[in-house]
């Protein structure tokens, strides 16, 4: 079943290279339909759609507590099959198969809208929505490329009424996000692809996820000033590229020794970026995460560090650091792993703990319930690309699992 | 004189950030149009253009070899007034006045097209082209950021007959450049902006360009592996960016010691360019200039020598090294620098010799005639900025010396 409606998404919007459906899209929105129509011929089963654009699928009145799982269908721009949609499939397919057995169970698969923030570079958007955890400031400080305020996407696609508008006392811009949790979670669980391949090293088949580690994002940013690059003379320049980019260069240093730290520059950017005109601008996105909060911060520290010792070395030049988000590690729900846990064991599935490095929705959802979340392996590792893959047996044992999770969950409250 | 013509000039394409006069656009054309008007009543004044976009604002019938001032009218995006205009607009006015002692004088303004080559990353494009060193092959390797060729711009603006066309034969893209030089250059001399502050800094009003250093162009570029930020431990990473920013943070080592030596990254990018996707491609515009060939060795020994060593440091990452342009350092006319000495002696400005480390027209027009080329100071010594400029007392001695110099050229042969 899991496979039919994996396929199913995957026609939605795929390219020749990969999926491309970007959170907060139409295509985003056909996705979510697509997961409704599953049950089309339930009386029973009903799609309610927030004001974050989140999907519940929810049997029942949306009275009380339900047992939810779920994920997201959004990607990255040629992104994989898998990412966020295993855990959606896998919801719906045992969803149904726990309906067959008890059919007024108080159970919901919640498709957490653009989870993964690539027009807007935030991420767990629908998720933070739903746990009261996005403040109205972000939709007026949000852009996309083409200058566009997530505030006015909101009020375009029809999630909130209002764009963000100037005060008249202040001239400020203001914003207001209305939003109301149609469904109470009572516990949630998620299933998704590794990203990495501890798993395969390992040679287990589940991961489960004890926490999920925290993501600092920083943006460093230089000001110097444009020149020609034949005839300013080196001793003369205020060249804002080179001590950026040397920055960038010893990133890796930052992490030797911080037992799972990472730290990444994967943007940056360059003005005017003409050949033969010295840079007055220069910019980079840089984050970094670590399984602990010590850790985060003693990268952060060396990030720091980093900068106050550049600066000195290129006089003229504004070096800049800002911390643009921070997430702590997450702990999940020790109750929901140790059944998740029992569940391989039922199914004799050799599983093991491990910290995320990746967000995912169930980091969000922790914060209003007992979240529990797990992985099956990732073939070569890979993820948000089109060769993202895992075993067809792997993909199955997911569904089974929250199945069987989900079964006894229901169970325990009907 | 000189000042009313560059004000016509400024005029034309002035934004609020400068001006913005793109080689081989409409606005160029206007520019080069305006030149022309400038001699609207004479009969004896012709405007011709080639099939490069030059224009030639000529005296008589172009037949014979001609005493010849100019320079580009062309702009960089939000550049500045004088850089190019400053010598057309003097050549223009000292031209009306030794016009105005002879009628019959063998006087021409050359105006070169696209002398910066912003779009397509080339310059000196109609200069080159003038002397014969535009090869066929340019008009099909060069494209600009929409991927336009060269050769399909040139027919777009009327300028040469046939697009590239794909080989019947071998399959492989081929065009065709037809030129013809409209007149014959006898001598040449070029007024510019300093863009330094050499002379400033010497307190001299007139520098004598004895050389322009020559310039080398080198693409960095580096393929690794796309994955995700948080799941992918440092030690399995392929990421693309942080070995190219490491050696753009080192660029200015390689002109230590190197007298006259410069080296600057003034483009780069990196994809896909998501703060939490590791980079899988990252390249970089690497240019260095020197007044001699032997310190240009060296610095491009240096170069490799960084490329060379950083590879083995980032394993699994391939790091290419491409020279996409090489210009020799030009030599000036002896006699045409001391003629220019002479001039400045008479009107009792103080000169000093220099080479010049920007690429100039005059450059290229040194291969076909005499040439020669001077600089006025240029004010904080920027340029290729919309606070480009100078001393009007000094944008009057650029036309005065100009006038001289053209006067005396015309009076030896006529």
């Amino acid at each position: 079943m899991i496979l039919r409606i994996l396929k199913k998404f995957q026609r939605i919007s795929e390219t020749k290279d990969g999926v491309t459906r970007l959170g907060l899209s139409d295509w985003e929105d056909k996705a979510h339909a697509a997961a409704a129509s599953l049950f089309g011929r339930s009386r029973r089963v009903k799609h309610v759609r927030d004001r974050a654009g989140n999907s519940f699928i929810l049997n029942g009145d949306g009275k009380g507590r339900y047992v939810v799982m779920g994920s997201h269908l959004d990607t990255v721009p040629n992104g994989g099959w898998l990412d966020g949609a295993l855990g959606v499939a896998g919801a719906l397919a045992a969803m149904q198969r726990v309906l067959k057995k008890h059919r007024d169970a108080p159970i919901a698969v919640a498709i957490w809208a653009d989870e993964e923030g690539h027009r807007f570079g935030n991420g767990l958007w629908g998720s933070r929505a739903f746990v009261g955890a996005v403040k109205a400031e972000e939709l007026i400080r949000l852009k996309d490329r083409d200058g566009v305020m997530l505030g006015e996407l909101l009020v375009e696609r029809g999630l909130q009424k209002r764009k963000p508008w100037r005060s008249r006392e202040t001239g400020e811009l203001e914003a207001k996000f209305v939003y109301k949790a149609p469904i109470e979670i009572a516990v949630y669980a998620e299933a998704h692809i590794e990203q990495g391949r501890r798993l395969l090293d390992a040679g287990k088949r589940v991961g489960l996820v004890t926490h999920v580690a925290g993501v600092r994002r920083f943006r460093l940013e230089s000001m110097g000033e444009m020149n020609h690059a034949g005839t300013t003379p080196m001793r003369e320049r205020r060249d804002a590229l080179v001590p950026i980019a040397g920055m960038i260069g010893r990133l890796p240093q930052l992490v030797r020794g911080v037992e799972s730290g990472v730290v990444t520059c994967g943007a940056m950017e360059v003005r005017p970026g003409v050949a033969n005109v010295i840079p007055d601008r220069a910019w980079a996105i840089v984050e970094h995460r670590a399984a602990t909060e010590r850790d985060q911060d003693e990268i952060s520290r060396g990030l720091k560090e980093l900068v106050a010792t550049t600066g000195p070395r290129a006089p003229g030049v504004a070096i800049e650091i800002v911390q643009i988000s921070a997430v702590r590690p997450t702990p999940m729900s020790e109750e929901v792993t140790a059944r998740l846990e029992d569940v391989c064991r039922k199914v004799e599935t050799e599983s093991m703990r491990m910290a995320s490095m990746a967000a995912h929705d169930a980091m969000a959802v922790a914060r209003v319930a007992p979240a529990g979340l797990f992985f099956i392996p990732s073939l070569k590792g890979v993820s948000h690309r089109s060769d993202e893959d895992s075993r067809r047996e792997d993909i199955q044992l997911a569904e089974d699992i929250l199945y069987r999770w989900a079964l006894a969950e229901v169970e325990r409250v009907l």
